[in-house]
């Protein structure tokens, strides 16, 4: 429990807010208990009285706690909406996708114009920093004029390697060589380069349970095969599953998201990510390592990726500032060793080299340190953000509704009651003018069809609850 | 022959300088007849003395008259630098990509810095177009503010689809329809996902040759083989070979670019473009048509693409804005009707989409009249570039030297004295600050040892002239 610190930067009202919400979740709070009255609250923390209703009023908007008349304020009975559990296990066998025709749909579906995009894993619009962005990408064009239109590197601009190797001394004090850095065409074409450096056409792949369903599509596009490796919602990847897997088949590769899993939003322990590096060594399989929510914990500390635990050097680290900054840029890159000679050679010949204006304006934003000050405002709207949907889904969902528990990220993930086609709500959803994203497409294997991922990533509003009351409705519907 | 205009936009003196080359070229002014007097001339053509002197300069400069102390100006002698003829016929079976490890030491070497760049094809450099882009850009920042760091669509933005869709209306008369347009990350993945939509590992794909080493290292990196059909450097791809060649082997797809190919400049005739389309038809393969110099014609004439003439719709064609406008933007383009959704499904796996703001940005660029402009302004210099080096080859290069003469684009293809490797003259280039292509790099089976590619796509400089003359004299050097 934290003391009140008017030195913090944080709003008052927030650090109130908090610290009721500790109490509740540490249990010191228990469902009916009553709050400390608003004058009270105002002595203890030493804050206006006006700041401590602020914090009560927005608990009651997230039913956290709910006012009695001529009484005052209660901590909330809440239905128990326990962390997911993993969904029953499938074969284990190597499988092709087998969800593209709705993958298709649902990519149609939620790009539709004016939905609720509950669908869009998108957590800069939560926060845009458009106006930042925009200026460094004004000093750039005057700086660099002509230059600034011309071809990057194939590796990417030196002054946006430097910058990012920096990002990792200065959040986890690693040293990472600017020539081990490459940029590329965002997250997606990292995965690409890093996935088409190590493996071919019918080599299996080994992914969490459930993953994004964008890796899915990248192996089946590749003529790969996926092998599902059980994921548990605390701590990530089941290592003892992992070890089952790399011994009954020949996995060329594993890409993991060890911090914040999409949609679990789970992060492995240190511990464990140690166990990886060496498990995969052992077996001499590659590790492709999906770090592009790294910087999103809401805690603020961001996990060191395996690749630095260890000496394992077959470790690829995929990351972006496409859910921190700019996804519209197409900047992302990826850290390896002794990968790097190849995968320049498929850059070169997939797509060139990636755009230099969009380097330049990346390496001054976070230079200028505009970065690391947009990550400190991004992260509690999303935490904030993810603690209202979490409440919504409590209040308006059908009582057997479970739901991931994330510590950042922008995405919870739910598991509906059994009887529920997450394909037929998100068609509903689609025609209410609501974008969400069914279980089936984070699955090569048809697992999920009664789970949903909700975005939180966007500025919450009166149109964000109308969905989330309505999709709690439908689901009760669909329920019975 | 054309009279002076003095409404066209083309400056006079250029108008006096045209006419003159096309009098040699025509032959009506053979080696050694005096040309009129500048006083003759200014009164036959009706413009001034000065301007017809400044025309005659110009074509001193490039070598093609000379002045003769107190008699006037004379057609020159030139050393017979006749078009290129092509390589003796290589066994023509497929092969894998076997120059690898020099591609690598090209790229290495192009990439340094301060050389005088005759390697590097990056016709914007010498006409860049960064005010317009800049405003347009700047127009977007202040337009769609925090829109504009979003992602794009799969397909690409709806405007920019748009205004190419125009562009091919205005420029050739061709109706093609937005949903017909996929935008990419420059030409290069345009190529990528063509190729991905319709070949896999292992099948053999036809291309021109010489051809784009980019094209050979990507069927390279895709594990497919390619088969060379020889190539006409009057008319393109011998459609008799190449049907020998669709007899011979299972060719999944041909990658030509019908205009302006790279590196010898030359454009298929429209009526050998018919029979292309129905060759391809009739043994079923698919036709990728890389057309990313076709604005890029120095007379402006824009051939139509061979997808548009007949009704075959297994053709895909890309284009890109890299060549016109701004490499760095990384965007390019395609159009197919039949594979989209394939082509749809593969851009998201291997890119998500392309760059949004930049999308925007030329869309404003092309809508506002700015590109076209730009095109009219670009292609003069780079007709007067290509002159110019041709004239210095025909001065400073041996005598045996032959060379391509093209018609746009922004390089020349030259072949050297038979017993020069273009890999040493590469190294001693290098050495001597400047960057050249050497030849093998543009066939997979180790053709064109004794060829260099030369760009002319720069601004014309004294440092260029030093460099050609360099060039010339070493070339002289390694021949003997």
């Amino acid at each position: 429990m934290h003391a009140i610190d008017k030195k913090d930067s944080t709003y008052l009202y927030r650090q109130v807010f908090d610290l009721i919400g500790e109490n509740i979740a540490s249990g010191t709070l228990r469902p009916g208990d009553r709050l400390p009255s608003l004058r009270r609250m105002s002595l203890s923390a030493g804050v206006s009285i006006p700041t401590v209703r602020q914090a009560y009023i927005e608990l009651e908007r997230q039913r956290r706690i709910e006012s009695r008349p001529q009484s005052g304020f209660y901590v909330r009975h809440v239905a128990c909406n326990d962390i997911v559990h993993p969904a029953p296990s499938s074969s284990g066998e190597p499988v092709c996708l087998n969800c593209r025709p709705l993958m298709v749909r649902v990519y149609d579906g939620i790009n539709q114009p004016d939905l609720v995009p509950l669908g869009i894993a998108n957590p800069t619009l939560a926060k845009p920093a458009a106006k930042t962005l925009h200026r460094s990408m004004k000093r750039v064009m005057s700086r660099a004029e002509e230059r600034s239109l011309g071809y990057a590197s194939t590796i990417g601009e030196p002054a946006l390697r430097r910058q990012i190797a920096y990002h990792y001394l200065d959040s986890i004090g690693v040293q990472v060589e600017p020539e081990q850095i490459a940029i590329t065409n965002g997250g997606q074409e990292a995965l690409l380069l890093a996935l088409t450096a190590v493996a071919s056409p019918g080599d299996v792949v080994a992914v969490e349970t459930p993953t994004y369903h964008g890796l899915l599509e990248l192996i089946d596009s590749l003529g790969m095969l996926a092998v599902e490796v059980e994921t548990c919602p605390e701590e990530g990847v089941v290592l003892g599953e992992l070890r089952r897997t790399l011994e009954q088949h020949p996995v060329k590769a594993c890409i993991f998201s060890t911090t914040l899993s999409n949609p679990l939003g789970v992060t492995m322990p240190e511990s464990d990510r140690r166990k990886l590096v060496q498990i995969l060594e052992e077996f001499d399989t590659v590790l492709i390592e999906d770090d592009v929510y790294g910087d999103l914990r809401f805690d603020g500390v961001r996990p060191v990726p395996a690749q630095f635990l260890g000496s394992n050097a077959r470790i690829i680290t995929c990351g972006s500032f496409s859910k921190t900054a700019a996804p519209g840029y197409r900047i992302g890159w990826l850290v390896t060793d002794v990968f790097m000679d190849t995968v320049m050679r498929l850059k070169r010949a997939f797509s060139c080299s990636s755009g230099l204006l969009q380097q330049l304006t990346l390496a001054d934003f976070l230079a200028s340190g505009d970065f690391t000050r947009h990550l400190k405002m991004l992260r509690p709207v999303l935490k904030c953000n993810a603690e209202r949907m979490s409440a919504m889904v409590a209040d308006h969902f059908p009582a057997e509704t479970r739901i991931s528990k994330p510590v950042g990220g922008s995405v919870l993930w739910l598991e509906l009651p059994a009887n529920i086609e997450a394909e037929d709500l998100f068609d509903d959803a689609i025609e209410a003018g609501i974008s969400i994203t069914p279980g089936q497409i984070f699955s090569p294997s048809n697992r999920y069809s009664n789970f949903v991922r909700l975005s939180y990533g966007h500025p919450w509003s009166d149109k964000t609850e109308d969905a989330m009351r309505w999709l709690g409705r439908r689901v009760g519907e669909l329920a019975t």
